[in-house]
């Protein structure tokens, strides 16, 4: 939104007034520190700058084809500009694209990731060297093409075959059923000319699992697709306009042997398959997609929040005491119930994504050096944090959007757009309950070591401690001690008792999967329960941390207290189902619970500056960093395309017409046109 | 969707096979007996019929102009259609419209409703007689202005102002303010000619609260907005493309005494301004609109059910034994334990839409006859249910799509269109929030006359009960008294614990209407256990209807069960924490969830079927009765509008620039059209 006032909303700055806090130092934590942040804001303000000089279309105002179409201007500037201004980081690049394309994503944003991920960590020496510059320098457009119409998170189900021929030294890629027509892949429909095909390796008779294959796909000349391959966009989904998701069904498609990507499995001129030595360092790229969805889904609450909290404190709704005039909506417990817990997740999972990327880069650094140790963790807290996050950011968006009443449900609120973004998180890359699963899984290895007396992984280390016949310790004070113990009794107790459940069914004669999927429900909370303890201890090391500003340490305490008694009191159930948290802890906790609201309410206004979003990156009437909401809400409609002309054009073609009939219908003499 | 194919699925018919019941019963039940059932198919199908005669254009290819044009010829058609057909039953003439238009809306929806009822409900037999002719003819198309920029559900803050001049006999209609502009209203941008606009009545130099007028909107002969009207629409939301939602700006508008719609209120031509006897008897339309509320979420959630419950069965993911091939999705607990709790909720308040609707009516016939007594029931009920049965739907409508993985994400699967239309009714006609907490004080009422020895009615009586000390009666044979007692318990304690806090406060000295504030999270929960617990009865009272059919008697019971056990399990905490329901019995209802959820997986699809929805309705690739879901995904891509040629137009204009740069800057014999 252009700025129409100069001036600040005197409620939002009354709210700034009475901040504790300085909100900069909450930014310097989330961006690791002045520097960083400045250099983001460089960053960002060089792109807001460029935008703006650009003069794109309105988002709007647009159909999905044109949205597709500005989208690709927009991505293809990015892509020479980034190259024009030398960034190297792929945080500088990630920072300046963000912010130029908004939440509209971007049709090259597959082939920046995946497409030249894949190629870096699957491909030889030999194949990098020939591919990468290719990819970097956009001398081909790629994708990546896994998921099937008929096959998603179980990769194994995948129907699509390369058969090696021998002869020609080719393999021979084919789509043999209609549920193995890939499906899904992003920009696959129209913009790129290359994509990774994951297929079933067909070798001298045999079936040896899925491989990646690079398939051309179009006509570099004239971009007809090539014969044998039929791709196209999938059409109209919930968001996601910019990029054309597409099919692709192949008959025949015959592509040399050199473009199997060989780092590890291989296929010998002859067709002799030879098995990886660790088929383990193939997920890495999954781990890495899905650490780094959590702090997305952070940042997507956070922007959620920022609109909310801003409009809750210039808006006024109800007269408390009669005569005082309405009172701004952020004054009501009932908002503040919907708005802080909200606020407190977005944080949890800032950081947790932090945390986690910092875990998943010293992890590869590790396996880099041969030391595969930590990967298991790793790849169960990144698919559980990945799952927690996608739902709790799904959620507490709409919360958000809701909080704001009918304004919220405009697209000029910004939520809708924000939602449609985030909320797919909770199925690609992994679909939330299967990751819980795998997550679950895990748990019951480290249940079956800690019986068997091992040492467990530092995170699993709860499991082996006894708080049998213990109770909580948590009392009004909230120590985050105490609070930590909780979650982690909570935690182990949910864990054993899925192991004790699977051991009794299959005591009973259940095969060990069968009784999985029986306990499988309980799984999924005990893998929920496990994450949540895992990011309350990630938020508690925040508030421990020695280098927070002393200004800012009471507010992220307070934040934390909240993120947990919040979530505590959610599943009060969980904790005091075996009497370890009490009915008269949890009586005290929920009265604790309205003094943290109270408590937070001078800062929320202050949080949400701290996170320092750009109002051209919330796109929101209602989330401005001035507050001018009305003026922007106005010019919002006034703006609307049906208001280019005074009277429609459905008018002309259908409604005149049809009121001239009832006109004619009934005694004229009663309608004129001023009754 | 078109069929494409005469077959069943047979994954679909083997479910259909293995029903205990026949799902014409659950219809039957749902939609009030054979006959009426018999009449809603008829109807629908002529509805169909029709609008495949007519061939409008495919809605996901419009753009949102288009689509408002689109919707306004379909509502052309359907009034002139339902006239010519000389329906009359307005029961008749909703299942033609929605079977019609589907989850489009109308531009013509509000004129049909709060227009003519409000003129119905608030004009004189004089203006009834001049007024009511008029629009029931479309001689003019009109609809209903209350909410502003900056005031929505509490209603008493808007500023738009209506002042009487006694010397022309006239009011002058006026927006004082930014935040005074009429903002929301359907079909005021575009569509409307008039308008009852609420404003604040002055006359004689006092403000006498809000009032309805009648206003003219746009000249009758060429539809440019009159002298001092600004009007437009408001752009877009995220959903509701089809309606003009509109803003209004008016400016020294004078209207006739005689606009004043005064069944009530009355200005006489001097200016006295002449209280109404009776005020409680404006809120009706109010009641009316929340009560059909509930009824529409139920069906709106039945819908989503309907797509996700069959996709469930024909979709197959992920080998549980090994070489037995991939089971059915639905196969999956954490798949039941996803859909089974939200059909169950369909059913809920399907039912609850039923009751509240014939509580309505027998209440409206009670006040004909001059009795109120029973208005501040329906009215606390209705608005709870409105509340409780909005948050529900919208909430599992998610729950459905995302357990459709990455398919529910795509607009073939019908989802987006049911979650953005239903998900609206959280904040229309009464924000939820605001409607729980009025719920709530007539709770705080009931309570303080308990307290006072009075009989309380019907549906509180349960506030007179003493329960204290007691534990509850729960067993593993989920008896239905025993879980209503234990909801009622629940209401009851929370209802009391709300009354002794804010006497707590009050008798510390806080103001009654602080204290309700200080107190309002709790009586969010109060109000919502109130109504759940109201749900409950009404969901046992079906079940023990003697007239229900024997074979759907026992599913009709698992599903109330399941119902109330999910939602007792999900609050757990509430029930536990005064120790009325022990962790035993939770631990126990936990098992009885699992069973209850295999219980109901043979009958699944059979009660889906049995909501009697037809494809065209539910426009789902998903959701098809024949189960053909991946032919018709494959068909919904080819028809992307992209798809329209194979090289999309952004390739020849900004793609193909791009790329040959590239190729030119690079040694361009590495890439030929083959690589």
């Amino acid at each position: 939104m252009a700025a129409m006032t100069a001036s600040v909303n005197p409620d939002l700055q009354n709210e700034r007034n009475k901040a504790t806090f300085d909100p900069i130092q909450l930014t310097y934590l989330l961006h690791n520190g002045p520097q960083q942040t400045r250099r983001k804001r460089y960053i960002q303000s060089l792109a807001l700058n460029d935008r703006v000089k650009q003069n794109f279309r309105t988002w709007t105002e647009l159909s999905r084809e044109e949205r597709y179409e500005e989208s690709m201007k927009k991505c293809i500037y990015c892509a020479d500009r980034v190259k024009e201004l030398g960034f190297k980081d792929p945080v500088d690049i990630y920072i300046y694209n963000q912010m130029f394309t908004g939440h509209e994503n971007s049709p090259f944003g597959l082939h920046n990731s995946m497409f030249t991920d894949v190629l870096t960590q699957q491909g030889t020496e030999e194949q990098k060297a020939k591919w990468l510059p290719l990819a970097k320098n956009y001398q081909i457009l790629g994708t990546y093409a896994q998921t099937e119409m008929g096959h998603g998170t179980f990769v194994r189900g995948l129907e699509t075959t390369a058969t090696y021929d021998p002869k020609t030294q080719e393999f021979v890629l084919n789509s043999p059923t209609l549920t193995s027509i890939k499906y899904w892949p992003g920009a696959l429909g129209k913009t790129s000319n290359h994509c990774i095909v994951i297929a079933q390796l067909y070798t001298q008779g045999h079936c040896h699992g899925l491989q990646p294959f690079i398939v051309p796909l179009r006509n570099l000349d004239n971009y007809q697709p090539l014969p044998g391959v039929e791709v196209g966009d999938i059409g109209l989904k919930f968001g996601y306009d910019a990029v054309d998701n597409g099919y692709l069904r192949l008959s025949n498609i015959r592509i040399p042997r050199e473009n199997m990507l060989m780092r590890y499995s291989k296929v010998t001129e002859d067709g002799v398959f030879i098995k990886p030595k660790n088929d383990k360092l193939l997920y890495g790229g999954m781990v890495m997609i899905r650490s780094f969805i959590t702090g997305d889904c952070g940042r997507g609450l956070s922007q959620a929040c920022t609109i909310a909290i801003r409009y809750s404190s210039v808006r006024h709704q109800t007269e408390v005491t009669p005569g005082k005039g309405e009172e701004k909506i952020l004054d009501y417990q009932t908002q503040q119930y919907k708005l802080f817990p909200a606020l407190s997740t977005a944080l949890a999972y800032l950081f947790a994504g932090n945390a986690i990327r910092e875990m998943y880069l010293r992890v590869m650094a590790d396996i880099n050096k041969g030391a595969l140790g930590e990967l298991p963790q790793l790849h169960a807290l990144s698919s559980g944090l990945k799952a927690c996050s996608s739902y709790a950011a799904s959620e507490m968006i709409e919360t958000c959007r809701m909080a704001c009443g009918g304004h919220g449900y405009s697209q000029a609120s910004g939520f809708p757009k924000i939602y449609v973004n985030v909320t797919p998180a909770c199925t690609y890359e992994g679909e939330n309950t299967v990751l819980l699963l795998q997550t679950a899984r895990y748990l019951m290895k480290c249940l079956n070591s800690s019986a068997q007396g091992e040492e467990l992984p530092t995170l699993m280390s709860y499991l082996n401690k006894s708080t049998g016949g213990k109770t909580s310790t948590i009392t009004d004070r909230l120590s985050l001690r105490s609070l930590v113990e909780a979650f982690e009794h909570r935690a182990a107790r949910l864990i054993r008792e899925c192991g004790s459940r699977i051991q009794t069914l299959t005591s009973r004669g259940m095969k060990p999967d069968v009784a999985l999927n029986s306990t499988s429900v309980q799984l999924v909370k005990a893998a929920t329960a496990h994450v949540e303890c895992c990011v309350v201890k990630i938020f508690v090391n925040e508030v421990e941390r020695k280098d927070v500003n002393p200004q800012l340490k009471p507010v992220l305490q307070a934040m934390c207290q909240l993120y947990t008694v919040y979530l505590l009191l959610q599943n009060s159930g969980e904790f005091m189902q075996d009497g370890f948290v009490t009915g008269q802890q949890v009586e005290v906790l929920n009265s604790k619970l309205l003094d943290l609201l109270s408590e937070i309410r001078p800062n929320a206004v202050a949080i949400v500056d701290g996170f320092d979003i750009p109002d051209a990156m919330l796109a929101s009437a209602l989330g401005r960093f001035d507050g001018q909401v009305y003026e922007a809400l106005y010019q919002y409609a006034r703006n609307s395309k049906l208001n280019k002309t005074e009277v429609s054009d459905a008018y002309y073609k259908h409604l005149k017409p049809f009121l001239d009939r009832q006109r004619q219908i009934s005694t004229p003499s009663v309608v004129t046109s001023r009754l």
